[in-house]
C-alpha cells in the first residue's frame, strides 16, 4: 500500500489536481474547468469521482491520507475562501466543505504560499530554511518561509508582498491603493511600463503596433529577445523595482534566497541577473553577497499540485 | 534553591546586568561603566565578582542556569560581536568568551531582539505570537516575532527595519545609504525633521534658539507638550513615516501589534495615535483594524536586563 496526498489548485478558469507521495512523485494528475458559476460541491464531486476512478483502476493499493488546497484569497487558519474576485462562490468555508466530503485531514492556503512549500519540499529550496517565493503572474504573490515554516501572521494573511507600497502616489493598483509593487513587477506591471516607455520615448518598436488590450508579457519577452529597446528597457525597469523591493525585504527577513516562479519568471536570465544587480546595489552592507535570486525548480504545469500536496504533507509530518 | 538567569546588556557607555527568575522577577541588578578601551575580560570579571558577592551575601541558595547577553551588532548564530561602532573591541566571539568564563549555557543577540523577547515574556506581548518590537533610540531597531519565535533569518541579522529604504534618494544614513527609516523615525531623525521645518517655515518657535548639536528629542518633546507648532509638526511627520513603514511591514508579517520601546517612545500618545492613524490610512483592506500600535510595558531602566534574561530563559525551556 502506498500513502498519497491529494493536491488541488483552484484557479479562475481551471482546477488542477493530482496524487503525490511524500517525495513529490506525481502518481496521477488531471484537470477540470472550475466553472465557479455552479456550486463548489459540483466541482469537488467531479474531482472525487475522477480520483476514485484512478484508484479503482490502478494495480497499486492507494491510501489517500490528506488533502491540500491552493486557492486565491484563502486563509490557512480559518479555512475560508474569502470572496476571491475571479471566483463566484463568495465567501465559503472550503476546509469544512472538503472535510465533510472526504473525511480526511485537510489544509488550505493561497497559491503563493503553496508554491513556497512546494519549492521547499521538491524544488530549488530543498535545503533552505529561510527564503521568499515570488509568484510573478497577473499580479505578484509571495510566500515567506522563516526557519522552515510558512509565515501566516496573526490572521493568516501574511506574505502579501505584491501590496507593499514601493512608490508613494505611484500607479493605481487593483487593491484601490497606489504604488503597490505588483503595479510595477508583474505581467500587468510590465505592460504598463511598456506603455509609459512608448509614451515617453521616440524609439522605433514593434510594440507600437500592439494595442494595450492585446499586449501580453509574452509579446514583450519576444520583442526583448529580438533586441527591441523598449522591451529590454521594460524588463530592466521591472527588475530594478523588484531588486529594490528584495533589498527592503532582506532588512526584515534576511533570507537565503528569493525564488522567482510563474509566467513572467520564464523570462529567466533577462530578469534574474538584473534583479540581483539592483538588489545588491541597494542592500545594507551586512547583507551584501549573501542573498540569492534564483528561478523556481518546480516543473512547469505541475507546480501548483506539488505545492498543494506539500501543504498537507507538511501538516501530516 | 532558586534558579536564575543572568541578563547582561552591553551599551556604549554603561553595562547593566541582573539576576531574574523565569517569571521576570529581578532578584538583583547593578551596572558598571563599559570601558571598552580595556579588554572585555576586565568588564566580564567585574560582573562575575559583583554577582558572586550578591550570591554569597543573600540568604537564598541561588543556581545560575544560563547567561543572556544583549549587545549591538551581535549575532545569535555565530556568537560574534561584530565591530559595533560605539565599542572598541573590534570583532570578538563573545559567546565563547562568556562560555569560557562561566561554563554555563549562553546566548547573545542585539538589543532590539532581546527587547522583543523581554516584551513577550514579561511585557505587553505576553499573549502574542506575532508582533514587532520597535526600539526608538538614537537609531531605530526592530525585533520580529513570528509564531512565538524571534526571526533571525539565514545569517542571524534579520530584523533591521531601521534600514528599510522609505524614500529613494532621501536623507543620508549612518549606514552609507539614503532614505533609511531611521533617518526619519528616531531621536536623530526627529532632530533632522525639526531643522528642515525651521528652514522651510516662518513659525515662531523656542527651537530656533537651540543649536543642532544641543537639540535632543527630549527638548523637542518638551516644546511639543507646550504646543509649539514646529515640535508638534515634527512629531506628526515622524509618526506619519513610522505608520507608512508599519503598513508595509504588515504586508510581509501581518503582526498582531507594533510595540514601541525606548527613548522616543516616552512621547507616548503624542506618537502612538498618529502612527496608528497613518498606518490605518495606508493598510491593504484585509489588514485594516486588525493591527495594534502600543507602548512597551517593560519597566524603564530594567527592560534591557529583562530582555537579555528572557533570551536565555527562551533557550533553556
Amino acid at each position: 500500500m502506498i500513502q498519497l496526498t491529494l493536491g488541488i489548485d483552484i484557479g479562475g478558469t481551471n482546477t488542477v489536481f493530482g496524487l503525490l507521495d511524500k517525495e513529490g512523485n506525481l502518481k496521477y494528475n488531471s484537470s477540470l474547468p472550475t466553472n465557479s458559476e455552479k456550486p463548489i460541491n459540483e466541482l469537488l464531486k467531479k474531482i472525487q469521482l475522477d480520483i476514485q476512478n484512478y484508484v479503482n483502476a490502478t494495480s497499486e493499493t492507494i491510501e489517500i491520507v490528506g488533502i491540500g488546497v491552493g486557492a486565491p484569497n484563502s486563509n490557512y487558519y480559518s479555512g475560508m475562501l474569502e470572496n476571491p474576485p475571479n471566483l463566484k462562490w463568495g465567501s465559503i468555508n472550503l476546509k469544512q466543505v472538503i472535510g465533510d466530503m472526504w473525511r480526511l485531514p485537510s489544509a488550505i492556503t493561497n497559491d503563493a504560499n503553496a508554491a513556497a512549500l512546494g519549492e521547499m519540499y521538491y524544488g530549488a529550496a530543498k535545503k533552505m530554511k529561510n527564503f521568499v517565493e515570488i509568484t510573478l503572474g497577473t499580479g505578484l504573490g509571495s510566500g515567506i518561509i522563516v526557519d522552515g515554516k510558512l509565515v501566516y501572521g496573526n490572521d493568516g494573511f501574511a506574505g502579501e508582498m505584491g501590496h507593499v507600497t514601493v512608490k508613494r502616489g505611484g500607479r493605481k493598483c487593483g487593491c484601490g491603493r497606489n504604488g503597490c509593487l505588483e503595479t510595477y513587477a508583474s505581467a500587468t506591471g510590465i505592460r504598463n511600463t511598456v506603455f509609459e516607455l512608448l509614451a515617453n520615448t521616440r524609439n522605433q518598436s514593434p510594440l507600437r503596433n500592439i494595442t494595450f488590450s492585446e499586449l501580453t508579457a509574452k509579446k514583450i519577452y519576444e520583442a526583448a529577445v529580438k533586441g527591441d529597446f523598449i522591451a529590454l528597457e521594460a524588463f530592466r525597469f521591472t527588475a530594478k523595482m523588484l531588486g529594490e523591493a528584495f533589498s527592503n525585504a532582506t532588512a526584515y527577513l534576511s533570507p537565503q534566497a528569493f525564488i522567482l516562479f510563474g509566467g513572467l519568471s520564464s523570462a529567466g536570465a533577462l530578469l534574474v541577473d538584473e534583479v540581483k544587480r539592483s538588489m545588491e546595489e541597494n542592500l545594507l552592507a551586512i547583507y551584501k553577497n549573501k542573498v540569492q535570486v534564483i528561478l523556481s525548480q518546480l516543473p512547469q504545469g505541475k507546480a501548483a499540485i506539488l505545492g498543494a500536496g506539500a501543504l498537507i504533507w507538511n501538516e501530516l509530518t
